[in-house]
């Protein structure tokens, strides 16, 4: 029965890359408009494949150099011989699922700004099909990896351990666990890369042309405006693809791992794989329910974008059941259908945590509007003020995780089985991720919308048209701090599962060890300060980075203005290649280090702190991570809205001091929000994933 | 031979209160200056006095309600009948240590702005007195109520134990922890307090009257000028000694329980007690080695305050062998002079915690220097840069605690007697505050120096004058970097062994509750995540307490610009007393719900996730809460110093637009440093004396 229900995950995969290859289709034959849009679409589009080129590249170095190490690791059988093309094959769906929706991305630009002259609805379907082609890609490709490995390992390599179920899907999940390492330093590095391409272009064109030369954002003066375009696609569209590719095989393939100390086997195995597959239909059923009339208020065109995700949400809700129970025949064993509750748990915190995100930061509320007054004595209020507020805003996504952790440990039966328990908080990160494909098309709906009101503005398109690619621009951003707060939970519901697939990784490659993870254990504990730490150490080293890239498009961008006689005036052009160049070199050698303190911090505290102090060290890690990663965010949404509710007329509006106040609170809040807090989603994903797949090597090589 | 050897306790007591007597005299001895000097030192002395005096009686009604409430549950016999009066009398002196030493601080300034005008020596001499009667009479009080209760309990109330040693002092430890929490929620009051006290005055006095008046820091025509000088005092110096006196007997009272789970019984319970004993005569000694030419070079002074407390370790190195060697007993069980390595381990990990925090905050080395740079691009750039480098300075001392951890751990048996190795860490702990006594000195020094400046400036002393007390100041401000460095690493390690004080505590009073410590058990991850974000979420109420409080000085200050004729003129006075009252208000009504969170966040925890989940919470909040402390103190130091920086001359100095820049920094930095960072020390230690305290309540009530 269940390896018949197995099918029904290649039938979700090619249901979704079929769906995205329609939707990519339907949205290339909409027409591109004007040459002025055309063009300026393709410079975004030439920016955006040469950064991709070179960073592929560049990453395409690491992955031989890693395939070399995982090869001679497995050859001395610290791994399976596996484990090295499933790393590659992990990187490469990655990096694919980005570049696919970066590629739909920027061809629809110019198209979602024509298609908004026409109107509103045109637009945001042009826009949102653009989205979900990135979003269904995503989950399409990931069950696709999923799907193959499992067949090949389950009939194919592994066809010897057929008789001994345990051992067989013991073997299976240790080799599909390394591709989710592959997909996480691919997500790293486009997460990190793109975040720090984005946001260099971003406060670069902002220092120099809003506050120095004084003209407005987007202006085709600014040699950094297509730099700015090129990173909403790399960093907002790539990067977050490759992040949430990575949360959602990462969420599963850790379920199938405690599948097997659950004693569930194969039946539990097949529970995140099916849900994923029935997420995908009703994600794609959702997406028609996703059009609006003409008018541009927020709250209608919000209420659009919801009422998809939400009917997704019920129909999963409804198919979960049968899935669970078939799955794990509770026909036999009727206690088992309380894992049911762990997916309806997940489900709930991640729109809870949605909400919440929303609500710290969306001007419609109290705490922004509070941030914008705080402009009114100066910058230096309103960045205590968005730092605080962001801190504040932790409190309930902390408890909502804790609630769902421990509804779903307990429901799932963690009372009399602690195995089983844990198997169910697995499960609730599936389940919050089920609805991944319409969640991430409502997420990556943004910068295109984004873009197009930049190519509206370039081409001088008719005020009513700004008017409506503005307000779908300004749903997008509500949309994206939604997206990050989703991207947030789940990366860490997603991690707790890691971490205790880690100790199962472990006790599989060493029967005899003992843990000794009490948390007053000297090594566990230090471990846990380091990792506390590490999110800090790397926030650290992305902010910098992009401080430093910043710096390189400042200077390019005055000599431009000073160099290129009748530049200001209109009649010249910028050099705006030259600009992206800046960034896309910068990107690729700042992206460098952090992405290499998460792959080699858990190697260095596994030598020196041993097995134990590594799972201090993920612990440690994955709290602080999220702790700081919802601040971060919280607190760069905030800024970023109380800039735009300062813009729509309070404070004295545009050009106020209050103006500029916020301004500053908006920069600050650029690297927060777009390249630190996001990295760090990956980097406690990564870690986690290293610490399984270098268990072998942490076992043999430790002090302790 | 043990037991005379705790005489040498209320010795060291004595000596150190009879030190500070003799320095107060000492101080109280210098002429105070011209009319107007006294006028003004009299005016911050009576703000601060009326502050302290609110304060009291706020926190006294607070400490009447514990009273009643430990009274009741001894009554019902979950606390022993000690624990009421313990936590009265640890309040008691923690406020007595904070009153004492504001009162000689207050006391000092005219008298060392007037010294100074002698010569820079007889400046410094009069100032690092001052400090000292602070330095002596915390860890003189502290000491008092330690042998008080000791031998009160040991010769007195449980007299009838005596027979059976690792039981009494079980019941003995039990108590003192209590007064460990009295002393600990006064602390928190004091720092909460001051610290809002304190940034408030200054963020206002900053906002109107440098930024939109355009007069001079200190200038006396700023109605909130006393209020700064009275906030230095009550934060600075009544708000340090409090938290510092709580880490002293903390990590004594810590480990002294943890003596008897190491079946040391009185040999290790005298360690501590001794180590501090014996540190007090260190210190005195180091004192008398304070002193200076007329060189204004900070190199040069730091080096005569640092020559005190190296003295002073030096000595501490060579005392605490035979202090160990008898107590423990080591002729006839040599491998525990191992513990011995633990007190080398705090110690050293104390001066290079002080020493990082210097190269990161102090201008003369590049992090800050590269921060003053980052102020040519604007406000943004030099906010983005100050949260980066506090973040990236958290890994050394991270390392640095780890180490010292580990160290303690094993040299003092950890490896085949895991208690021995946590008493060990305790120890490190004892270490690393043993020089107390001149560490707390060489801090304290600093707000008498800075009021001095404050008052040579109001009071139109002569250039030279002002020269020496800048110089002064200046010192006092690495010295207070440092001194905050050392107050963290004391608060986590304290806080350390106060996690195992808590087991232990568990373990005492239900000797069948099976610990679930792991951390993949979900009570205790979700405990970790809860403790991760408490200092977060207490940092932004802290700092929002700040914003507010400080609108209220902006708008008082701004009404009496207006409202007084000939104020801005000098021919009229400010209502200098207005602006402390509002401070004083502002502070009471501020302290109240931050530190409520600390005292009934183990509580609630405790009941709905049980005495694991309150495990947990401890790790997460002593691991994030060092780390977020670490980041403030840092960040806010080292902006402070680049504003210093771009003063001096660099960037085109007062008044250019890095320089507004760096204002900016600095005013973001203000509650960093010295309201948020501090108090989380305390935070740290009170949820750990808390949970201890309230064991028995969390063991009865817990759902779990």
């Amino acid at each position: 029965m269940v390896e018949k229900l197995f099918l029904l995950v290649p039938v979700g995969s090619m249901c979704a890359l079929f769906f995205a290859f329609f939707q990519a289709k339907k949205v290339l034959r909409f027409p591109e408009g004007s040459d002025l849009m055309r063009k300026i679409s393709a410079s975004v589009r030439q920016g955006a494949n040469a950064y991709l080129k070179r960073q592929y590249t560049g990453v395409g170095l690491f992955f031989g150099f890693m395939f070399l190490v995982l090869g001679v690791m497995a050859f001395y059988d610290l791994l399976t011989p596996f484990v090295p093309f499933a790393f590659i094959t992990g990187g490469f769906f990655s990096g694919l699922s980005g570049f696919i929706g970066m590629k739909i991305a920027t061809s629809a630009n110019a198209r979602t700004a024509q298609a908004s002259s026409e109107s509103l609805n045109r637009g945001l379907r042009v826009a949102f099909s653009a989205g979900s082609v990135m979003g269904f890609t995503v989950i399409g490709l990931g069950l696709l990896d999923l799907s193959i490995w499992f067949f090949l390992l389950k009939y194919v390599f592994y066809v010897n351990l057929a008789g001994n179920e345990a051992a067989q899907i013991n073997a299976i999940s240790s080799a599909m666990l390394t591709f989710g390492m592959g997909a996480s330093s691919m997500a790293l590095f486009a997460r990190v890369g793109g975040g720090i391409f984005t946001k260099a272009a971003d406060v670069g064109a902002d220092l120099v042309g809003k506050v120095e030369a004084g003209i407005p954002e987007d202006d085709p003066r600014n040699p950094a405006v297509i730099a700015d375009n090129v990173g909403d696609n790399v960093g907002d569209v790539a990067g977050m693809g490759a992040d949430l590719y990575e949360s959602y095989v990462g969420s599963i393939v850790a379920t199938i791992a405690l599948a097997v100390s659950a004693k569930y086997n194969f039946g539990g195995a097949a529970v995140p794989m099916l849900m994923a597959a029935v997420g995908t239909i009703a994600s794609i059923i959702g997406t028609f329910f996703v059009r609006c009339g003409e008018k541009t208020e927020q709250k209608v065109l919000l209420g659009a974008l919801r009422k998809g995700t939400y009917i997704s949400s019920a129909l999963i809700i409804v198919a979960a059941f049968p899935v669970i129970y078939y799955s794990l025949d509770c026909a036999q064993y009727p206690e088992r259908i309380g894992v049911y509750f762990a997916v309806l748990s997940g489900l709930i915190a991640g729109v809870l945590i949605g909400f919440f995100t929303e609500y710290y930061t969306s001007a419609s509320y109290k705490p922004t509007q509070e941030l914008a007054d705080a402009s009114l004595t100066g910058p230096a209020t309103i960045i205590i003020g968005g730092i605080s507020l962001g801190m504040f805003s932790t409190l309930l996504p902390v408890i909502i995780v804790g609630i769902s952790v421990l509804v779903s440990f307990f429901t799932s039966g963690g009372g009399t089985d602690f195995a089983r328990g844990l198997y169910g908080v697995g499960i609730s990160a599936v389940g919050m991720l089920s609805t991944l494909g319409i969640t991430l098309a409502t997420d990556a709906y943004g910068p295109v919308a984004d873009n197009a009101g930049g190519i509206a503005e370039m081409s001088h398109l008719p005020a009513e048209v700004r008017e409506r690619t503005d307000a779908l621009d300004s749903l997008g951003n509500t949309t994206a701090a939604t997206g990050k707060g989703f991207a947030i939970g789940s990366a860490a519901l997603t991690a707790l599962a890691l971490i205790v697939a880690y100790i199962d990784e472990i006790e599989l490659k060493a029967s005899d060890f003992t843990f000794e993870l009490s948390i007053i254990n000297p090594p566990v504990l230090i471990g846990l300060f380091v990792g506390t730490m590490l999110p800090f150490l790397f926030s650290s080293m992305t902010m910098k980075a992009v401080g430093r890239a910043a710096q390189n498009i400042v200077r390019e961008v005055r000599r431009q203005f000073k160099e290129i006689p009748g530049l200001m005036e209109g009649t010249a052009d910028a050099d705006y290649a030259a600009c992206v160049d800046i960034c896309t070199r910068s990107a690729q050698k700042e992206m460098i280090a952090p992405a290499l303190t998460g792959i080699v911090s858990p190697i260095v505290v596994g030598i020196v702190l041993g097995v134990n102090g590594v799972a201090g060290m993920l612990a440690g890690a994955t709290a602080s991570g999220f702790v700081l990663a919802v601040m971060m965010a919280n607190a760069g949404g905030a800024w970023d809205n109380a800039k735009k509710y300062i813009e729509s007329g309070s404070h004295g509006g545009k050009g106020s001091d209050p103006h500029k106040a916020a301004v500053v609170g908006d920069t600050v809040g650029d690297p927060f929000k777009d390249t630190s807090g996001p990295s760090i989603n990956i980097l406690i994903k990564l870690l986690s994933m290293v610490s399984i797949v270098f268990a072998g090597l942490i076992l043999k090589f430790s002090i302790f």
